[in-house]
C-alpha cells in the first residue's frame, strides 16, 4: 500500500467564461494524512468508489468497498453506509448522484402518458436517464444534445422519440415542429438560449424542472430566461430541486431503477477518464459536452479489479 | 340617452420602450352600433361597470347595473351574470380582476404565520390587496414601491411591516436587512431588477408568484432573471397564474374579501381618471407608477349616481 496520497486541489477560481485546468487545479503528492488532516484537505466533493484502507468504524473493515463523497484524492475520509449490492460502477452513475437526480427530478414533474417531455443535455449522465424514465412513464420524449452522434444514440439506442441537435441552424424551427402540442415537461440541464426556446413552447400548466444550467456556470454575466413571462400566460411553473432532499427515498429509487435495468428498459453508458491526473481536463470536457453518458475518473485499477 | 357611442380604439402598436397615448389610441365618435357591429368594435378588454340600455336577455332589463369586460367604449355588449350586491366600485377593484388576482395568487403560495412575504408593485391595485391578505394570514409583509409617499401609505395605513422604495440607492442593502430569514413568498408584479434582487434573497423552498412583469412589457429586449438559478440551490419555485382559471371560486373569494372589509382588515384606495378621453393617458400613468391603489376610468356619472 502506497504511503503517498495524490490530491487534486482547487487552487484558483477561474475567470468567467473559461477555465484552464492547469491554472485552476494543482496536483499534490503528500504523505498519507491522518484522519484529522484529511478533513482540512477535502477540497472538492466528487462521488467515488473506494476501498477501505484504514478504519475506526466497527461497520467497515479494511478491504470493504464503499461509495462516498471522497473528493479528488487517492485517500479520503468517509463514515457513510455501504451501498446495497449491484454492479459497482452503477453506484457512480445511475444509482449515484446523476441517476438519482434524473429519477427524482423527472418523477416530481409527474409526466402523464402522452405528455411531451423535452430534455436538454439529453446525452449527459442525468439527461439520458431522465429521458429513459420519461419513456417508461409513457411520455413522448424529445432529447436536445450537441452532436449528430449523440442524437443518433438517443433515438437508436435509447428509444427517444426525437433528438435535436441544438447546433443545427434550423434547431428553433425543428423544436417547434417537434412539439405541435407544446411542451408539458421541460427537464433543463443547460439554461441559456435553450431554456428560452423551450419557454416559448411551454404548454398550459407546463412544468420546467430546473436541474442545472451548465451553459451559464462559467459566464461572467449569466443570462436569465427572457421569456420567463410565458410562465404567466401558460400558468406554468419552473422549479429547482436538490437530490440531497430525497436521501430517505434513495432505496426506493435504487430498487425501481434496478428493476428497469433488469427488464432492459434502461441502458447506461460511461465515459471513462483514465487517471486522476486527467480529472481537471475531464471537468473541462464536461463543460464542453465531450462526454456521452456518465463521466467517471478511474483513479487506479488494481484493487478495484481484485474486488470485481 | 345619447345616440352616439364613444370608443377608444387601439390603432398602432407602440414601439418598444415607450408608448405615446395619442399615437397608440384614437377616440372615435360613432352612431350607437347594433349588437353585431359592437362585436367587431370590441377593441380592448377593460373591466367596467355599466347600465343596461338595450337587452334581449330575459335575465336583464333596461336600467340594471352590470359588471363586465366591456372594452373602452361607452356602449358595450355583454351577456355576463350580475355581481352579488356590494359597493359598486368594489366590483372593479377588490372584487374585480385586480383584487381576485391578489386573493388567488397570494393564497396559492400558501403563506404560513411568520413567513416573510415580499410584494413588488405593492401600492398598485393588486399588490396592496395581496399584502393585506398576507398580513391577515399572519405573515411578515414587506412591500416594495416607487415613492416615499406610497411606502408611508403601505406601512401607516395598511399595516405592512416594512415598505422599501426601490428608487432608494440603498434599496438592495435595505432589502437584505429587511429579510434576515430570507423570503418565503415573493409576489412579483414587476419583473426586471427587483425580481433578480428577490431571487438573491429567496429562502429554501421559497415560492415566487408571477403575477406580472410591468417593468418589462414595453421593453424592446425583455430581461430575464439572471439569478433564476437560485431556484435550484434553494429548491424554490416560480409559478405563473391567470385568474380566469379560478372563475368557479370567485364567489368564495368575494365572500371572504367582503368579510375582511367588514371587519376592517382590508382597506381600498382608488385612483380615478375623469373621462373616457383620458383613458389612454391613464394607461401610461399605470406604467409609470403614478397611481396608488386601483386605477379606474369614470366614463360618465349621471346614470351611475342615480343608481347609487
Amino acid at each position: 500500500m502506497s504511503k503517498e496520497n495524490t490530491q487534486i486541489r482547487f487552487v484558483k477560481r477561474p475567470a468567467p467564461g473559461y477555465f484552464d485546468p492547469k491554472e485552476t487545479f494543482a496536483i499534490l503528492k503528500s504523505p498519507l494524512p491522518t484522519q484529522n488532516e484529511l478533513k482540512d484537505d477535502q477540497i472538492m466533493r466528487s462521488n467515488a468508489i473506494g476501498e477501505v484502507v484504514l478504519s475506526k468504524n466497527p461497520k467497515f473493515k479494511v478491504g470493504d468497498m464503499v461509495q462516498a463523497f471522497l473528493g479528488w484524492q487517492k485517500y479520503g475520509l468517509t463514515d457513510g453506509n455501504p451501498p446495497p449490492g449491484a454492479v459497482l460502477h452503477d453506484y457512480l452513475g445511475i444509482f449515484g448522484e446523476t441517476g438519482l437526480t434524473a429519477y427524482f427530478g423527472l418523477l416530481e414533474s409527474k409526466p402523464k402518458p402522452g405528455d411531451t417531455v423535452v430534455i436538454s443535455g439529453a446525452a449527459g449522465a442525468t439527461g439520458n436517464i431522465a429521458g429513459q424514465i420519461a419513456k417508461i412513464k409513457g411520455a413522448r420524449v424529445i432529447g436536445i444534445a450537441g452532436s449528430e452522434e449523440k442524437c443518433n444514440w438517443l433515438v437508436n439506442d435509447l428509444g427517444f422519440d426525437i433528438a435535436l441537435n441544438y447546433r443545427d441552424p434550423e434547431f428553433v424551427k425543428k423544436l417547434a415542429k417537434a412539439t405541435p402540442r407544446y411542451i408539458d415537461v421541460y427537464f433543463d440541464n443547460v439554461g441559456g438560449d435553450i431554456l428560452d426556446q423551450c419557454l416559448k413552447r411551454i404548454a398550459k400548466n407546463g412544468r420546467i424542472v430546473l436541474c442545472g444550467a451548465i451553459s451559464q456556470y462559467n459566464e461572467a454575466q449569466p443570462k436569465g430566461p427572457a421569456f420567463y413571462t410565458a410562465l404567466i400566460s401558460q400558468r406554468a411553473k419552473m422549479e429547482g430541486f436538490i437530490i440531497l432532499d430525497y436521501v430517505k427515498r434513495y432505496p426506493e429509487a435504487i430498487n425501481e431503477l434496478s428493476k428497469w435495468i433488469q427488464e432492459g428498459k434502461i441502458k447506461r453508458k460511461e465515459f471513462i477518464i483514465e487517471g486522476l491526473e486527467n480529472a481537471p481536463e475531464g471537468l473541462l470536457r464536461l463543460f464542453n459536452g465531450h462526454n456521452t453518458g456518465k463521466m467517471l475518473v478511474k483513479v487506479c485499477d488494481e484493487n478495484i479489479k481484485s474486488k470485481l
